[in-house]
């Protein structure tokens, strides 16, 4: 590969995402995409006795079909890339014992997707690995007790909050040929502008997806609408309206080619707050509804830049603010 | 890079630790490497509110130690890779939004600087990074008070745990020369044997060493004795006596060249039950005493093979077994 000006990356040799699966609960499958999410649960616990229990099967789940999307077997997953919103990101371990080749985890919040598709673009570039997974999930059930409270408080959320997707996505990534490619990799910056309030997630993590933004037009001399589709994920409402306003300031403009998937995965009817937060929410929209436009040949030049806020419920109390980092991919259709 | 066998990968291109640095507490400098380790604090709060912010404090000064030692400045690194054993590796964001340069967390509990380093590697091999920097860090009193009980609390501890060390070490991969090449780099599989008590971290990753070690020996065609030294990193007296009988059933014998840092960072004088664990006890030993005695030219031929439990509190707490992972470099004195 090749470093194009600060911190943009070149793929040079073939790396193709030669499969993709999602899977989502029942809200998400209601939601904007619900055309594109093929698979879905309509129980959460997925059978078991615990949301977390009921979190690894899934992400177990979208593993297996990845793999089985990509006409690949296990045994021909070289590495596999992911993690998780669980403390120590518990549900990855579990689903790569479930797997058994090797495996090195990532934390990167919300933006752990494009962390690990971007590292697998880079190691697949690098000519040791053929095939690499990537997959990441967040429950809702499981999060909101791990960071904020137990459902049965039943506490108010606040208007500017946003909904923990209980949703995955996972991925291969091959030096064989499909007609997705990964061309390019941003990896970002830590920027942290003083948000204390992790109700407030949007806020805090548009500065690190303009970071990132920023730094990849300037990197490659490319404009907003250079890119037929351009998705942040997962800033919200008011967040991705942060990000148009901070970004404008940067003389760059983001216009009806952009959406955040946060923003946009749950439907007006369904009152999500801001829309959807989590790991999962990048990684299943990008994994049906990206792919799926892309593969009818309606986007061909697409940017993801995943944003993860990346607190602890511990730095929070002892009154940290929000440090937040966002991840870029470029994918071609060819 | 070329991958040899099924799991190993060999470094074709220059790629070396051009840099290091370790940071330890009072207990870990009256320990066996205490003649190694040059920089300690004595102050495990580093004059801070709480040991949290105390361990991301001791992790700055490490990156910034390694950088120096580097010979390079924060705007030569490409890349920062690491993570802690805080929930949502907070340590290394924080120090990731000091150095304000492209990060990437990865958690891998205390097997995270081979990951890291591993993964550095490949990526420097790859030919799109000059520099990459590789750190992580545990502490005493941050890690018992969220994995186990408040300090406060005084609990009795088992005669089979370990002590979690207040260190940390980082380190700066490059494409420049050193004496000291990252040859061969061998990303573990998960491994989970049914040991559900977390006070025996020793017993539960032993199989995961024990899976790598004979998997990188399959694959190089070589054995223990190639290696001057073998080191895992933190099995513990219990744990490395396990590993040793459970690769001998695999037809390998683990001699006078293989050591435990786990076992061996504390003094027997200093009673720390079955030795030390955590994230910083192989970054630290690896980044003084190893690295030293390779600089010297006692070691030509080292192995790593840092170990880590993948449980969290939570899947703990639900009865879930312990799966562990081990990540191995091959270093080589030129």
């Amino acid at each position: 590969m090749k470093r194009i000006g600060n911190q943009t990356l070149e793929i040079l040799s073939d790396c193709y995402i030669v499969g993709a699966s999602s899977l989502v609960g029942e809200k998400e499958k209601n939601g904007t995409y619900k055309n594109y999410f093929k698979n879905s649960v309509e129980d959460d616990r997925m059978g078991e006795k615990t949301f977390e229990k009921a979190e690894r099967k899934m992400l177990s789940l979208i593993n297996k079909d990845a793999v089985k999307n990509s006409k690949l077997k296990n045994s021909d997953i070289d590495l596999y890339l992911g993690g998780d919103l669980m403390n120590q990101i518990v549900s990855s371990n579990y689903s790569a014992e479930v797997l058994q080749v090797p495996f090195v985890g990532v934390y990167s919040a919300c933006s752990t997707i494009t962390a690990s598709l971007g590292l697998a673009a880079c190691l697949i570039d690098g000519g040791g690995f053929d095939n690499i997974l990537c997959s990441t999930i967040s429950h809702f059930s499981a999060a909101e007790r791990q960071y904020r409270y137990p459902l049965e408080f039943g506490n108010q959320r606040q208007s500017y909050s946003q909904w923990t997707v209980t949703a995955g996505g996972g991925f291969v990534v091959s030096n064989k040929k499909s007609n997705i490619k990964i061309k390019k990799v941003c990896f970002g910056r830590v920027q942290d502008f003083g948000v204390i309030d992790i109700a407030n997630m949007g806020a805090a993590m548009a500065p690190a997806a303009c970071d990132t933004l920023c730094n990849f037009f300037a990197d490659t001399k490319t404009k907003p609408n250079d890119y037929d589709f351009i998705a942040t994920g997962d800033l919200g409402k008011l967040g991705s309206d942060i990000l148009r306003d901070l970004i404008s300031k940067r003389g760059y403009v983001l216009e009806q080619n952009y959406i955040d998937l946060g923003h946009s995965i749950y439907s007006f009817e369904e009152e999500s707050y801001q829309g959807g937060s989590g790991a999962g929410c990048s990684a299943s929209v990008l994994a049906s509804y990206i792919i799926e436009k892309m593969k009818s040949g309606v986007f061909k030049k697409v940017l993801v830049a995943a944003t993860g806020a990346l607190m602890s419920t511990t730095s929070n109390q002892q009154g940290d603010s929000i440090p937040c980092v966002s991840h870029l991919i470029e994918l071609v259709l060819e």
